[in-house]
């Protein structure tokens, strides 16, 4: 099975995918706790190449291809061959977070990234939790945060409402795979909604 | 005018491209010679990370995304805004090498190539100068060069013949642009019949 987590910049995905994990792990699970961009090392290498330096160096369409070519390596490498061993796969961002970031950025180059979607990844997760967050709650959180990489953290709170709406949008456009947790409670809280969900999920296998 | 060198290693081609470069600018032309894969600092920095290190590193179709990648930073940074000021622009290296690595590597994969390249490149050039050469030749001058960097020519004369053929059947197919050169001859003969070709080439536009 394959479990993504998606959000804003401070709703607390990345803490959501861990419990997630721990709590599997406990009921004898086999887990693979996973991120992207990254998560093979060559996806890492991809990703330090994307994510370093002047935020203008690489155009929306290049960006496009080296995600693309992230993910395609995370697949491969660490996705795939933990869901033949009949692992559970978490990974803390997947290609949604790509879909909304460039229909924000680049509306026109939606169905670009869906063609490369299709043709060189082609697989969609089980099931996708939209840690949803008020954008002024979710930039204090990150903002809180020390030694962040991400960029997208420098642009403020009218970025992170727009961010909000297309996951929003996303999650409604996919109401099979998706489900949308209220992440403004506490992170115990959130998690224990997050592991009813899984558990059940996982028992329907 | 956007002009392509093509060819085995050891063909010749890096020394001919510069040859027509220095002749055209002493005809007074403006002349951007670049390469691939590179030819822009964004491209430079994903050819290192596809050409070093261990040569099963990245699958055929994360290289194939890679190299567009790559391809497409070129054409935003250095190619487009060459042409766009009216400057000739000759490569050594492009799409074609790509096409026909690919088509030896993973003859499944050609479709995707294709089909990547009309997506996110979209130029081909306005002529293309492969140049022919004797594997065994090819591959004696290719070795006896030193610090190259590119894995391929550790492969042998069996790979280098194959390569030539794939060359020859993207002639073959493309014959509005390609030009077939013998590249057995002395360097400067060819150089002759590269200029000759190209300046009628120019002359015409």
């Amino acid at each position: 099975m394959f479990i993504t987590f998606e959000g804003i910049d401070g709703s607390g995905k990345s803490t959501q995918a861990r419990a997630l994990a721990d709590h599997l792990r406990k009921a004898g699970r086999e887990v693979v706790l996973t991120r992207e961009p990254g998560g093979s090392p060559g996806a890492e290498e991809i990703r330090r190449l994307v994510l370093e330096g002047d935020p203008d160096r690489w155009s929306p369409e290049t960006e496009i291809l080296l995600f693309t070519a992230a993910r395609r390596d995370h697949l491969e490498r660490t996705i795939g061959p933990a869901l033949a061993a009949g692992q559970v796969v978490i990974s803390d961002r997947f290609a949604d977070s790509t879909r909304m970031y460039q229909g924000l950025a680049r509306p026109d180059l939606g169905g670009t990234v869906d063609r490369l979607h299709d043709q060189m990844i082609g697989v969609e997760p089980d099931l996708t939790f939209l840690i949803d967050m008020n954008p002024a709650l979710g930039l204090a959180r990150a903002l809180g945060r020390q030694g962040s990489e991400e960029r997208f953290e420098d642009m403020g709170e009218a970025l992170q409402s727009r961010m909000r709406a297309g996951f929003l949008a996303l999650a409604a456009a996919h109401p099979g795979r998706f489900r949308v947790i209220d992440g403004a409670r506490p992170p115990e809280v959130v998690a224990a909604e997050v592991a009813s969900i899984a558990d059940a999920a996982l028992a329907r296998r």
